[in-house]
């Protein structure tokens, strides 16, 4: 009874000078409410003398990925993917050169392209996404990540994450947490990179799906990408899919956009000690500033919400002291 | 360098003493070539210096629930389940009295309640699982598992799983596997008790759906359950889900009927060791024996090519010494 005791004492000791000792978990996130915050909460809910305290297997965080722990201006990178396949798959598809949106992407014109709105997204979506072997998609998203680069910045996709949000996974995670996202984003798309990029292993990873069809071939068992959308991981679809990979009711949720609202809600809603916090994109100069009147990473309704229940907003430029990676020289 | 080799070779000689020491971690298991083929196969994949070693991460193993982890006979517990539920809803409903499937039902006439073949089947289950929220459902599920008792056996049915796969489960786990439910039973039917039954949490249950809807009442969200499919887990559907849910390969699967085919032939397809094994149902007197002519649970040509493949098939008449665990005093 007495070393356990000791245990315990000792190992609260440690979480709570993991969290405000002289090692900063969170060295990119500047001295605040938002700062404070976050780390109030999970000190509240890891702390085993705590009234809130959380049982491991129950703390649960949950990310966006667009636009929360990496960018997603001028276009959700997916995009660029989607062009990059289009532009490979050209010369098989010669009636591109007259078709829209291909005749348009082909030239470069992106706004007569995506002038067609979602039907046309979705076609160039189907072009370049289906038609392959889950195994062979996996590889050329690996071999997309590991060499794009983005247009206006010239960094690599993989690189325009946010510094402090990789120090919040990993602070969260060795609190004991279990780290998911749940983004808009395509989950095939994701699974190849997120463990090395941000720690989260593929079943950790939640998002939009097309159906898929199991097959032989040559005598080995495939899963073939259909041109069929399966599941859309936006909006009311988030809490949706929270449930069915996950089971649990997650304590902590992190999105940017009104598309993350219905998960911000679903996750605060739940009894006991929760978390939802907002990024907000205010630095113009370091990234983009864009809320309420923007097509991509729309935040509207959530920004008022956030601020009627007392939810965390990050302000991108005054909280966060560094934004993307330094690059390894 | 040098304490490294210590510890990797005292980890892999405790591992080795674990599979083949004095404590056997499978007691069920008469001796014999299903219990060596487990054996082997977990030896070969965890010991460091082996040549098919896996890492943990990509350690694990699919099971299917119904026949494979507890029984299924005279029909998937589930369906009792169901039954429950529609005499507990009955008053609400006087116009089942002479309404089919319900009327027969009613009337404990089981035989011309199913005679409408799978139409009915799913009447049955949408008006016994749909209709509440997804928290309500979890609570109607709790009550019945610790109540119910099988109407042959008198055993709860909780207590209808089969002690080998009890052992074999805690033993994977023991070595580093992750161990998912693969199961056409309903997703949220096995969530809330397939932890305390089997030691598998919520998100490694992967299983049958139907559709949910995010909606608010009384200002709080809740995911309502509606009276529609929204995905089968049976047959190509495993492969499926698994790649859906896990976004990796497993390396070992578990299974009992030709509705696991997909998923063992999807698993043993991979690169590296693997591990495919049916539990063929052959024990009458202990439990049931059937197989290629069962309309539960059918297993015919998946136990071809079991043999062809030289997948391990489970006798469970002379390979398990216990079916179901010897009920607490």
């Amino acid at each position: 009874m007495k070393w356990f005791a000791i245990l315990i004492s000792a190992l609260s000791f440690s979480m709570v000078s993991w969290g405000q000792g002289s090692t900063d978990p969170l060295p990119s996130w500047q001295a605040g409410p938002s700062k404070e915050a976050v780390q109030s909460f999970v000190t509240r809910v890891t702390q085993p003398e705590s009234p809130d305290f959380v049982a491991p297997a129950e703390r649960i965080a949950v990310f966006d990925n667009d636009g929360t722990l990496w960018a997603e201006q001028p276009a959700y990178f997916q995009l660029f993917f989607a062009l990059n396949r289009v532009h490979a798959l050209a010369p098989e598809h010669p009636e591109w050169a007259t078709q829209e949106p291909f005749a348009s992407l082909l030239k470069g014109d992106y706004e007569t392209a995506l002038a067609g709105g979602e039907a046309a997204l979705l076609e160039i979506v189907m072009a370049s996404h289906a038609g392959m072997s889950t195994d062979a998609f996996a590889e050329l998203v690996t071999n997309w990540i590991n060499t794009a680069v983005h247009p206006d910045t010239g960094r690599p996709f993989r690189e325009m994450v946010y510094q402090p949000m990789l120090e919040l996974l990993a602070y969260l995670r060795a609190m004991g947490f279990k780290t998911y996202i749940v983004s808009g984003g395509g989950i095939e798309f994701m699974r190849p990179w997120a463990e090395a990029v941000y720690g989260i292993p593929p079943e950790q990873v939640i998002g939009s799906s097309i159906k898929l069809e199991y097959t032989m071939e040559a005598g080995e068992p495939v899963l073939m990408r259909l041109p069929e959308i399966n599941f859309i991981d936006d909006q009311e679809g988030k809490p949706i899919a929270i449930n069915r990979h996950i089971g649990r009711r997650p304590i902590a949720a992190f999105g940017n956009s009104d598309g993350d609202l219905p998960m911000l809600q679903w996750v605060s809603g739940g009894a006991g000690a929760r978390f939802a916090l907002y990024v907000h994109h205010t630095d113009a100069e370091r990234e983009w500033a864009y809320d309420r009147d923007s097509s991509i990473g729309r935040l509207d309704r959530g920004l008022d919400e956030a601020r009627a229940k007392g939810w965390t907003v990050v302000d991108m430029q005054k909280d966060w002291r560094q934004i993307f990676p330094t690059p390894n020289p």
